[in-house]
C-alpha cells in the first residue's frame, strides 16, 4: 500500500478545512499520476486510522470526489480512480516536493526581447556610487507611516479601498496642482494631471497613446536608456542628436524636421541624462517654436528638478506651454525614495482622458492610500521641508564627493561640477577600462556602473555616471579610496 | 508701470527661496508675454519696495535671470527683458490663474482606443450591486497598517527604500510560495512567482511577451472584458468559443486546434467571468491534454477561488501542470481589498525572467512595503483568517442575495445559484430593457450593471452580474426594494 500518511500531510493550524486538504492532495496525486486510473484506495475506515482524522472526514473528501468524478465507489467493492478519466502517464517525481509538479522551462517558446535586459540592482549594503539615487536613509518614513496609518483608517468608512479612479486621486491631484504651481510655476490644475507609478510607466503609456510604429522619436546622444527601450519596444524610429555643453542641439534638430516630419522629442532639460547639462534658456524657447511649428510632441522628463545647487532652477518648458506642446512627467521616487511609486504626468486633459483608457489595461488604478498619504505631506509641507534639508545635504555632498575625485583618482578622470541632480558624469581616461574596473571595484565592495548602460552601442566608453547623493562623506571616502587602489593595480 | 506687486505674489511660508519665487516668476512673465522683450523693470531698490523684500533678494534674482540670458543689465541705463531671446508674442490670459499657461487639448492629434474605454467606477456611497467585489468594509486593515508601519520602520536601516527586484520581494514570493502550496495545491517555489500590480498587469504583460500580433487567443463567449481588450490591444485574433454549464466547451477548442494553430486559451477556470460556472473535472484535464499536444499557453486568471460555498474548489490547472503549458494568474485584490494592488503569475522560471525584463519599462518594480505587509499577513495566518470568517459571511449574503432576488423579483429573473465567486449571473426577461432597468435604479439610488460590458457586440443584452459580497443583508433588502419597483413602473 502507498504511504497515504507521509503522501497526504494534514495541517491542522491552517484555514484550509481537513477535509478539504485531503481532498485537494488526493486529486493532486491521481493528477501526477502517483494514484494512477484504477487504484484501489484504503476503505474510510482504514484511511482515516492512517491519517488520524474522523472517519466522516475521509466519507466527506471522497464523497466529494467522487462527485467531481475523480474517484468512482462501487458498492461492496470500494473506492477507485476513475477509469473514465483520460490517462495520465506517472510522472516521476524529481527535485523538492515544493517544485516537484511545476516545469522549470516553458512548453512553448517566447521571444526574449534581448534589448529589455536591464540590470537588476539588489538590496545590498555594499558601498555603491549609482546611478543617482536619493539617500533612503534620509527619507521621511516616519511621516509617511504615519499618514498611510491615517489614512487607511479613515478610508475604513469611506470605501476609499475599492476600485479607484484611474487618473489617480483627486485630493493627490489637488495638492500636486499647488505644488507644481508653486515649485515650478507650471500652471496645472487637477484635470491636467494624470498619476502613474513612476516616470518609467508615464514614458510607457505616453509611447503606447502617441506613437504609432516607425514615427520619428528625437532623443540625446546619449539619452536616458529606458526611455530608448521604450520607443524601440513601440517600433519607433530613433534619431539620436548630439548633446553638448547647453543640452540637445536644437540646429540639429531643426535639420531634422526639415528632412523628415518628426513625431517626439525626449528632453530631460533640467539636467540631461546622463550626461547633466542643462538646456540653455534660449534653446528651451527654440525647441517650443519648434514643437509648435512643426507640430511634434515634447516628452519633458524632469526627474531631477528638485536638486539644483549653483543656482536657482530654470522653469520647466511645460510652465511655458499653452500650445499643448509638451507632456510633462515627474517623480517622487527621487523626492522620497524609488520604492514609493507614485509619478505624475502633467497635459492637457484630452490626453490624460486617453492615458486613462490605457492605463485601465496595465495597471487598472494606483496606490490611492498611498496617494492621499503624499498629498497629506504635500499639504502640509513635509515634502517640502525634507526637499530643503535634502538639497543641503546633497550640495555638500557633492563638493566633497568632487573634492575626492579630484584629490584621490587626479588625471585619471576628468568631469564637470553639475549644478544639480545626484551624480557626476565621470570620464575615466583612455588608459582605463572601465569594465575591468567596475569588477575589480565590485570585489573589493564597490559597486560602480561600467559605463555600457549608458552608451550600448558604442564600441569603447570612457564616461560612467557616479552618484553621491545616496554616501555618507565616510562612505564616499572608502569609495573613492577603493577605485584609487584599484586603479593602481590597473594603470601601473 | 505693472503692478508688479500682484503679478510677483510671495509666499514666505515655501520652501523656495524668495529669490527663487522671484527669478521664476519673471521667467514666466517673460514667457507669457506679460513682460515683452526690452521691457525696462523697475531698478532693484524699487523692486524690493514694491515687493516688500530686502534689495539683496532683488539683486540676486536679476543676477540669475541675466546669467540665464532672459534680462540684460545695462550699465546707468537698468534692467531690460533680453531682446535676444526669440520673441514671444504676448498671450492673452484667460480662464483661472491656475490653468491659464496649460492647454486644454494638444496641438497634436493621437489615436484614441475607442474599444479601451471602460467604465469608471467612482467611490460612491450610493447601493451597489457590483461586478462581485469583496466588501472593504470587512478588509483587515488594522493588522495591514501595522505591518505597513513596521516594515517602513525596519526597512530604513535594510536600504528597502531604493531600487528593488523587479519580480517582487522575496519574503513575500517565499511565503505565497507556501500559501499557494497549502491553499490550492500549486508545487511553486519562489523562483516561480512573478509579483504585479493586479491581474490586470498580470495579463496585460503575458500578452505582449508571449502573443504576437494575428495569434489565436481562444476565449470564452462571453469573456473577462479586460482580457479581451489587451489581447485585441497586443493585435492578436480573438476566437469566441461557447461556454456551457460546465465551462469552456473543450470540443469545439479541439475542433479549432485542427483547424489553426492556437497560441494561447484564457480560462477562468475556478468560476468563469462573467457566468460563474465551473470548469469540470474532466474538461480541465483534456485542457491540459490539448494544450500539451498543440502547445498553446493555458493562460488560467484564478481570480476567486478563495469564495467557494458548495464544496471544496477544484484545485488549479496549474497543480497539475509539469510540461509547463499553463500560466497562473491571481491577486489579493479579492482577498483583501481592491486597493492593494498584488497579483502574481506562477510560471516556469525562464518565462518569469521575460516578465522581469517587460515589467522593467512599464512599471520598473512594484510595492516592497506593501508586498512585505502582506507576507506578514500570510506568514502570520491573518489572511486566512481573514479569508475563514469572509467566506463565511460571502456565502450568508449568497443566501440571503439568491432569495430577494427569487422572492422579489420573481419570473423577472432567472440565475443558477453560484458555486463560489461574489456574483450571481442573472438573466432579465425577454420584456425588460436592462439599459432603462440600470439608469432609473441609478435615479432612486441603486448602481447595477446594464449587462453590456459583458457583451458589447450583442445587439440585445439580457444577462448581467450582480454582485452581492460587498452589500450587507440590509443593503440587499433596500436594493432589490429599488429594482422591484423600478420593474414595476418599467413592465406594467
Amino acid at each position: 500500500m502507498l504511504p497515504y500518511k507521509t503522501l497526504i500531510p494534514l495541517d491542522r493550524q491552517s484555514a484550509t478545512l481537513i477535509t478539504t486538504q485531503i481532498a485537494n492532495t488526493l486529486i493532486r496525486l491521481i493528477r501526477q499520476g502517483i494514484l494512477p486510473a484504477n487504484t484501489k484506495l484504503p476503505g474510510s475506515r482504514a484511511m482515516a486510522g492512517l491519517l488520524g482524522v474522523h472517519r466522516k472526514t475521509v466519507i466527506t473528501a471522497f464523497d466529494e470526489l467522487t462527485a467531481q468524478g475523480w474517484l468512482v465507489q462501487q458498492p461492496a467493492r470500494g473506492t477507485f480512480v476513475s477509469s473514465e478519466l483520460p490517462d495520465i502517464a506517472p510522472r516521476q517525481l524529481t527535485g523538492t516536493p515544493a517544485s516537484a509538479g511545476l516545469a522549470t522551462t516553458t512548453g512553448y517558446s517566447f521571444r526574449i526581447r534581448e534589448q529589455l535586459t536591464l540590470p537588476v540592482l539588489k538590496n545590498t549594503n555594499m558601498l555603491m556610487f549609482d546611478d543617482g539615487f536619493p539617500d533612503v536613509r534620509l527619507a521621511p518614513t516616519a511621516q509617511l507611516a504615519r499618514n498611510y496609518r491615517n489614512v487607511l483608517q479613515r478610508s475604513f468608512q469611506q470605501r476609499l479601498l475599492g476600485y479607484a479612479d484611474t487618473n489617480g486621486d483627486l485630493f493627490f491631484r489637488q495638492q500636486l496642482a499647488h505644488y507644481l504651481h508653486d515649485s515650478r510655476g507650471i500652471p496645472a490644475s487637477p484635470e491636467h494631471i494624470f498619476t502613474t507609478r513612476g516616470s518609467v510607466m508615464a514614458i510607457y503609456l505616453l509611447a503606447q497613446i502617441l506613437l504609432q510604429p516607425n514615427d520619428i522619436v528625437v532623443v540625446g546622444k546619449p539619452n536616458y536608456r529606458s526611455a530608448n527601450l521604450i520607443f524601440a519596444e513601440r517600433g519607433a524610429t530613433l534619431i539620436h542628436l548630439p548633446v553638448d555643453t547647453h543640452g540637445l542641439d536644437i540646429d540639429a534638430l531643426e535639420a531634422q524636421c526639415r528632412q523628415q516630419p518628426v513625431r517626439m522629442v525626449f528632453v530631460t532639460p533640467h539636467h540631461h541624462h546622463p550626461t547633466t547639462v542643462t538646456l540653455s534658456a534660449e534653446r528651451r524657447i527654440r525647441l517650443l517654436q519648434l514643437a509648435e511649428h512643426y507640430g511634434f510632441v515634447v516628452l519633458e522628463d524632469d526627474y531631477d528638478y528638485d536638486f539644483h545647487y549653483a543656482s536657482s532652477p530654470i522653469l520647466p518648458l511645460a510652465s511655458a506651454d499653452a500650445a499643448g506642446m509638451v507632456v510633462y512627467i515627474g517623480s517622487f521616487t527621487k523626492s522620497i525614495a524609488p520604492a514609493f511609486r507614485v509619478g505624475y504626468v502633467v497635459a492637457p486633459p484630452n490626453l490624460i482622458e486617453a492615458l486613462g483608457y490605457y492605463r485601465r489595461i496595465i495597471d487598472r488604478q494606483g496606490d490611492t492610500v498611498l496617494e492621499q498619504a503624499i498629498a497629506e505631506m504635500l499639504a502640509e509641507g513635509d515634502i517640502q521641508r525634507h526637499l530643503k534639508k535634502a538639497q543641503k545635504i546633497y550640495q555638500q555632498r557633492r563638493d566633497v564627493f568632487c573634492g575626492l575625485l579630484r584629490d584621490r583618482l587626479g588625471d585619471a578622470v576628468s568631469f564637470t561640477i553639475p549644478d544639480g541632480g545626484m551624480a557626476v558624469w565621470t570620464r575615466f581616461n583612455d588608459r582605463i577600462d572601465l569594465t575591468a574596473l567596475a569588477a575589480a571595484c565590485h570585489k573589493q565592495g564597490l559597486i560602480i556602473g561600467n559605463g555600457r548602460f549608458y552608451q550600448p552601442d558604442e564600441p569603447v566608453v570612457h564616461h560612467t555616471r557616479l552618484g553621491f547623493a545616496s554616501s555618507t562623506p565616510e562612505e564616499m571616502e572608502q569609495g573613492t579610496h577603493i577605485i584609487q587602489k584599484v586603479l593602481a593595480t590597473l594603470v601601473p
